[in-house]
């Protein structure tokens, strides 16, 4: 039997390892990548090591940055370092900062407590976290994880943890989503919208 | 805005002109990859460039083979050169291939006659089979391409370009897929079954 040249195969075979990926669309990625003009091919390779070479986190906040020092949000004299939004991933810290809205600091835990997959408090950023509270100058800290039972876990976990410290510790306010309906709305979102209600 | 490191961002970006990837695969998929090992990141990037490099057509088949001469079919002594299937794409050799029945050669036009996408037969590798026709020794031509109209129309100009020179060209036939139920199968099919019956 006769299948593809070798090194053919073995993109294929870096394909289909990405997650998401079957073997029939990391063939249709490796004929594109071998379509591509040679510059062009180069170029997504050295963006893979380049990546991996010089993305690194940030020695205050856990969020990726690049080179050694503090990340942007952390070195920016322009932002409040004394609230802290905790979040579970770097795609939360964009979420955030493109609403526009907040100003503080950021703490990245690079995932959330998950006993289903083996994840506890020490896979993630949280001794990290614990020695910048202790440092103090921290006032409030908002617990931003998503509002699914193992966001909810590990908010509960650090509010606790953290409470002695003696900083303030808020959690992102529950409701119905801008510009969705009332109808569509499952119980539990309409059960904290009414507790969380507000006098306009 | 702070979004992602740029070494990131580029990374995304690569990602995300892949076919069939969306700004959130690619944003996975990066993420993914610099989760890799470095070492391992470091074998993506090489499988990429290698396989731009070393992956070359046969310059008899036309199909993707590796080094300079002649892919492992064109040059086996085992295989019936006188009889030549005629494919749209690479991958459809590996479908041929798999059967297990075929012993002859190839020719892979790399697509097929497209007016719709702009293809027309000077973008295809119908030169290099009416030259190797041309050079005699083909006794027959198998067009394989697809049974849809693109397939269809590419198989007809082909036939008529090469009936000239005197080999006979077959189609491959037409009929209901081993193990699928007549009640499945589309009009178009059924009719192309009958026409094909043969004595039992």
């Amino acid at each position: 039997m006769q299948y593809f040249p070798p090194a053919l195969e073995k993109l294929v075979e870096q394909f289909a390892r990405l997650p998401g990926i079957g073997t029939k669309s990391a063939q249709r990625l490796a004929f594109y990548v071998l379509n591509l003009p040679e510059g062009e091919a180069q170029e997504f390779a050295d963006a893979i090591v380049d990546a991996k070479r010089t993305v690194t986190l940030c020695p205050v906040c856990r969020n990726l940055t690049q080179g050694d020092g503090p990340c942007a949000i952390c070195s920016s004299y322009k932002r409040d370092h004394s609230t802290v939004c905790v979040v579970a991933d770097p795609k939360d810290v964009v979420a955030m900062e493109r609403s526009g809205e907040y100003n503080g600091a950021y703490h990245v835990l690079h995932g959330v407590i998950s006993p289903m997959n083996h994840v506890g408090p020490d896979d993630l950023e949280i001794q990290s976290l614990v020695k910048r509270v202790a440092d103090g100058g921290v006032k409030e800290i908002i617990m931003a994880t998503n509002p699914d039972t193992e966001g909810e876990t590990t908010a509960m976990y650090l509010s606790r943890l953290l409470k002695p410290f003696g900083c303030k510790i808020t959690r992102l306010a529950y409701g119905i989503p801008v510009g969705s309906h009332l109808e569509y709305a499952d119980d539990a979102t309409l059960v904290r919208a009414l507790e969380g209600r507000r006098e306009m």
